[in-house]
């Protein structure tokens, strides 16, 4: 049996998986099979000098791998794990922000059939987080694997 | 003149400096000069499977930079500017956790005078987070500047 989520269940996961995410207000602005994009308001996260929270933007960046994994893998089958992020700010968030994350079709079945095979698959995703300017604040490349459940 | 915090008044500062940070619970253990130990609970951080969520990681071990410069520097003189953060995660933290970072006295002295001179110092800090077992559970370098106010 596959189960791949609706994109109404995939968007109440990563919205509220647990209280951490729920706190920080992210919303689920596309939530389709190997394509997502979230937005983080500039409302509640904001530090001392009025930009986004640095473990904030890191969060937003984070979440795609997740979201990524709820819209195209068996949600059975399979788990995420992120193994490392390295982040790079750019310019201070001014303003809410939003960030897209995307995997090609063949990369998307290289990461299942590979897990399926060995029981986890390493996969890269970059990112970039916009403000409402379409400028770059800040940068990401996390390391994620797919892991199969009970390997 | 120069002002170099307190440290209860450093302690203050770090652990309720915004929303962002105050809501994780983030307890300040040692604040002296070129030296702190920052807490995170797990109660409060949990992922969806129990263990302490990435995001909440990698705040504990951000704020260092920003713990070292209350409590190691003219805090009316200079502010600290986050620039990177490479985090490796490696077991899942499924307890409480603490952060230890400091700076030696000669690359603080370093950093200030650089600084002054030019506007900006850059500097690297590496934590590990580890849990209440003393096991690691992420490693990071973080990328920081100390700026010149009004530079």
């Amino acid at each position: 049996m596959t189960l791949v989520l609706s994109p109404e269940d995939a968007k109440a996961f990563i919205e509220k998986p647990f209280a951490f995410v729920e706190r920080i207000g992210l919303r689920a602005l596309v939530m389709e099979p190997r394509r997502v994009k979230l937005g983080l308001p500039l409302a509640g996260n904001a530090n001392h000098i009025g930009s986004i929270y640095a473990g904030a933007l890191f969060t937003v960046a984070e979440l795609p791998g997740g979201a990524l994994f709820l819209t195209s893998f068996d949600v059975e089958r399979f788990y995420p794990v992120l193994k490392a992020m390295n982040i790079r700010f750019r310019r201070p968030a001014l303003t809410d922000v939003t960030v897209e994350a995307s995997l090609p079709e063949a990369e998307a079945a290289r990461i299942a059939a590979e897990a399926d095979a060995n029981g986890k698959a390493e996969f890269i995703l970059k990112t970039e987080i916009r403000d409402a300017d379409d400028q770059v604040v800040a940068e990401t490349e996390g390391v994620y694997q797919l892991r199969k459940t009970g390997a």
